[in-house]
């Protein structure tokens, strides 16, 4: 046995450097994989500058992991060797609380996720066996990464609060969440609507589904589509004018925040009352969703679009991300 | 024909005096409905005060009817002279709309709110023949017109929100509303958790529906409940901490608020993100909701509790309330 070799984070807001660590003997219920990519994501950058205070150094960031199997636990009967998987937030669960065994595995109370232990900025990862999802035949495994996180966290909500076809659905901020939230919703037949500060690329927003391109900057903008959407799914992680937002969702529709903002949202009850809306919050899914989202993803032929970096280069890749710069993704390569 | 006799504020937080008008001829779609009795709600408070920004003076308050249908127009069948009905916060709507259409008539963009024209506390009131509902048989009509507005406000979101019987509920406020949700929720099959400053009524809040009293003002009594509700209906128009009460929601679980709280809520992301909870509004309901919980009411024998006074005594009535002495709901009885 050989050490893992990763990059890791020694402290808060430190630039990442290599770090080798002894995995120890493999779970029964693990499988060992071999990093071939991992996406690079903003929570990357919150953990790395421990934004949450829940950091813990040294930390090895990388959520978005797509490699080969390379080894199988002794209870592990659902993976092979040679099998190219997939391995987004979360790497262990319980397996017998109410939440592993209604389906809600990102939600164990014991969760462990893959940047609190061991991430994918590395040549190596293990994880729990049902956390390493196999891409479907004939998925392009290099650009896939980004699934696994970013994808997750958008189509989760589409799946669990009930979007249906016949809706319009918007979608705030359009960077590595948005622009696969844009391909979903067009997907599953929705109306879409791209809200955004980047307006200059209509064709490139249109090319990913948006049906219309709304000036996230401009609240005249919102005044016409009082009550129009069923559904506004947020990726950004700054405070909005939440009211003239919520002022676009029709009776009964849902404003789902997946960006951690920070400050509290001021939410007016009244915004609430008249029409019966909500706001929710949508964190990661389950490996049978992601599943379910993969097979959804080859049938539509939905891929992220992606900025690659080799993994060496990962501190460029993070001043890239950093700078706003990435278009929509960044996917860093072993 | 004769004017309609009322009570009406005629300016903003005036004592209620004797106001007589002229209904005019009555519409096809119309009833006509000599008012047995109507309850008192804190909107009808709200309404005299202006402090919604949107009174209308002279304003005739009342908006939980019960009366004896007296005449109907030439377009309505499904109710007869004789019969006894009850009227809340809607008193017309357009019939075409996709809300009217879809059976969600309170939320036609045309409604007419029966405290913005002519409300209840008066002989007579006029309203569309769809929102005057039949109580069922053997429902005493005396005790039930708070079902009307402060019922169906907290059963909507019962109805709305999919709670199931084997959920956990928490009803904050135990008053008006709140005294009816606990009922409802503990028909429904719930496990029933009453928030209240009044933790002394023990016994009246056990033979509400209350499995477990909390103290709403304790902020230690809400740890212990870390991940318990599956839903909450606020019933309180005041800010609260809202956080700690997202804290007690399970996963996936929704806080429901009922009450206007005039100040937005604060609500961090955080508490919404983890677990995918929900923050979300209701308001009334519609005509065939109205009927399912009067039915609901008579099948599990469940009555406002309230405390009576005549018509003429509305503005002692107006006062009882104010101070906060109702228990828990106010009708006033010509």
């Amino acid at each position: 046995m050989t050490d893992f070799n990763a990059y890791a984070a020694t402290e808060a807001g430190a630039k990442l450097t290599p770090f080798s660590y002894d995995p120890g003997a493999l779970g029964a219920h693990e499988v060992e994989i071999k990093v071939s990519s991992c996406g690079l994501c903003h929570s990357d950058l919150s953990m790395i500058n421990n934004d949450w205070r829940a950091s813990q150094y040294p930390l090895i960031p990388g959520h978005e992991i797509v490699g080969t199997v390379t080894a199988v636990g002794d209870h592990v009967s659902h993976l092979k060797v040679g099998q190219t998987v997939g391995v987004g937030w979360s790497s262990h669960s319980c397996g017998h609380c109410g939440q592993c065994l209604s389906g809600a595995q990102q939600r164990c109370p014991k969760l462990t996720t893959t940047i609190a232990g061991h991430g994918g900025f590395a040549d190596r990862v293990r994880v729990q066996g049902i956390w390493a999802i196999a891409l479907p035949d004939g998925m392009d495994a290099r650009g896939a990464g980004p699934l696994f996180c970013g994808g997750i966290t958008v189509f989760a909500p589409m799946m669990d609060f009930g979007l249906k076809p016949t809706d319009r659905v918007g979608v705030i901020g359009i960077g590595g969440l948005g622009h696969l939230a844009l391909q979903f919703a067009r997907a599953w037949g929705c109306e879409v609507t791209a809200f955004t500060s980047s307006t200059d690329k209509m064709d490139e927003l249109s090319s990913l589904g948006a049906h219309n391109v709304v000036n996230s900057r401009d609240k005249e903008a919102l005044k016409p589509l009082r009550g129009h959407f069923d559904m506004i799914i947020s990726t950004v992680n700054v405070s909005l004018n939440w009211p003239a937002y919520l002022s676009t969702l029709a009776p009964e529709g849902t404003l789902v925040t997946v960006g951690a903002v920070d400050e509290p949202m001021g939410i007016p009850a009244f915004s609430l009352i008249g029409g019966q809306k909500s706001v929710a919050g949508s964190d990661t899914g389950a490996p049978h969703m992601v599943a379910k989202m993969l097979e959804f993803c080859a049938r539509h032929d939905i891929k992220p679009m992606v900025d690659y970096f080799k993994m060496d280069d990962v501190n460029k890749a993070i001043t890239h991300l950093k700078d706003g710069k990435a278009r929509y993704r960044v996917v860093l390569e072993n």
